[in-house]
């Protein structure tokens, strides 16, 4: 699905622009953006089944191409690129460390073969921090220093802003949150890679199995599979299966939240994925959160960029890596 | 109980001191040290029963006169006094927003209270929190940017350390993790300032409730009442119930641990606290986080100031108190 067209302003003669992009299990997104952030033009391309580095740069090098065309823009205009990859990365040294099986990445340098592809300066990093970044950057989290943003989605992960800045840990794991440990999850160690025991519940397809076990054509009028955002629509329209999955999902997942809110004290949680962006998921979770504790429950808002947060995310990086080139 | 006597360094004359105090439920501890932080000496005093702030203060000023007459060093050496209180502190106020019942304190401006009783400038934070600094500044914990100190006692807290400077939370609350959901803790909503469910397991008090609830006779020759540190001893002794309950102790911490460190990914987490100083609950800790996940596990080692910690973290707030007033 190609993003729907947005006024394009003109660009002005001599004025930089940066390319952000967006490297996804199945999808690869890529957009042009000017100096101040504000994407002019986005394209999307299946890379499902493609495993090769070279070929996804290629791959973005080709989707680039496009949009320049469309803008009119030569390629000296760029002047850099910054990209999310769905996987523990290295950010200062531009090494995606490991990805889920879909990519099956271990020590890729995705920022130099980025530069040496584009001819620009190049920075990466973790999908969902770079989703963070955007969120604190353009979306909905300016105004606070400390936020979480929860990308819940086929699994769960969180990107952890503090002071304005991205938290990435010591070895580039931290919000890892996938393999949380609350009440209800399964104790069993997990390997690395394998959706850890939290997502594994409550991650979208956790929910879509939830749904499968207990479904019963004596419980509901439903088909047995069912995606979790469709699951949560008949939650609202009152499917009483559909509300106990929705309910249990919520309950999990507040006890999640609860304990970052413990270990952080930040006062902002941003809600993103396609999950974690449905709305009957927001309410019930802040139902539970004030139940449990009225004093510190952190403000619950879903992300202002929706499905665009780690593409502006990346924006934004490529505009530090410009603006730091410059001096 | 008085500290053991140390060796005193002459004080140069014109050289300055800097009051530290430890605050506890029942205790109260004060030193003086020198300007790099040594504690050329230090008291002890009960304060059990005693909740109000001013007498609280009272006692720490004649603790610190008796100080400086076994120094024989006259007041006006004093440059500034620290203080960790057992609750929640706004550090950058100087107020203690909320302790437990023991002291019952809410919104006690303990900062000025210090100030107007010694006449010198006063800083003031979390007791856990200025553990978590000693360790940082002259502790186990020199030499890392980001850790977690954990204080195992009665109850259960987290100082953490990012970029070497406590992070306290939005709310001065960062690192409650008595509260923390893990699995096997009850899942019931309770009050703050009520033992949190975590704690009420594995907190010292919970440990020896845990004892107490399934010793039998027929499965031990020890007592039914036992402290926590008491029942570690006898584990290490090898009394199978005794055993059963480091296990269960030290395989609840472990979640609470991996938990902070999926979050946090930092390297290393310092055990502190009469409960997690005891060695056989770091060997057991150590084994099961290694058992989880051999490729994130943090570092576990125990507090190097041991029941000093606090005292130290407070000594070196006042030193960068008197330091900045010095500007």
């Amino acid at each position: 699905m190609i993003d729907p067209p947005r006024a394009v302003q003109p660009v002005l003669p001599g004025d930089g622009l940066v390319v952000g992009a967006d490297i996804g299990g199945t999808n690869l997104r890529v957009a042009l953006a000017d100096s101040s952030g504000r994407i002019l033009t986005c394209r999307r391309a299946s890379i499902a089944g493609v495993r090769d580095p070279f070929q996804v740069v290629a791959r973005m090098r080709e989707l680039v191409c496009a949009l320049l065309a469309e803008l009119s823009v030569a390629p000296t205009a760029l002047r850099a690129i910054g990209a999310g990859a769905p996987g523990v990365t290295d950010a200062d040294h531009g090494i995606v460390i490991a990805t889920s099986y879909l990519m099956g990445w271990t020590d890729v340098p995705l920022q130099a073969h980025l530069e040496d592809a584009f001819g620009i300066p190049a920075a990466i990093d973790n999908d969902v921090n770079l989703a963070a970044f955007g969120e604190s950057r353009a979306g909905i989290a300016q105004s606070v220093d400390d936020f979480v943003f929860l990308a819940i989605g086929t699994g769960i992960g969180a990107g952890i802003v503090l002071n304005r800045r991205i938290h990435r840990g010591s070895s580039w794991r931290a919000g890892e949150i996938g393999y949380l440990l609350v009440p209800g999850v399964s104790e069993e160690p997990v390997d690395h890679g394998d959706p850890g025991p939290f997502e594994a519940q409550i991650g979208g397809e956790g929910i879509r199995r939830q749904w499968l076990s207990r479904w019963n054509p004596a419980r509901t009028s439903l088909p047995s599979d069912l995606t979790a955002t469709a699951i949560f629509d008949h939650a609202r329209a009152g499917d009483a299966l559909a509300c106990e999955v929705l309910r249990d999902t919520a309950r999990m997942l507040s006890y999640g939240i609860y304990n970052l809110a413990l270990v952080l004290n930040c006062p902002m949680f941003v809600l993103g994925g396609s999950v974690g962006l449905h709305p009957v998921l927001g309410d019930e979770l802040r139902s539970l959160l004030r139940q449990r504790d009225d004093r510190t429950v952190p403000l619950l808002v879903p992300s202002a960029l929706g499905d665009r947060a780690q593409l502006t995310g990346a924006v934004h990086l490529a505009i530090d890596v410009a603006t730091n080139a410059l001096r």
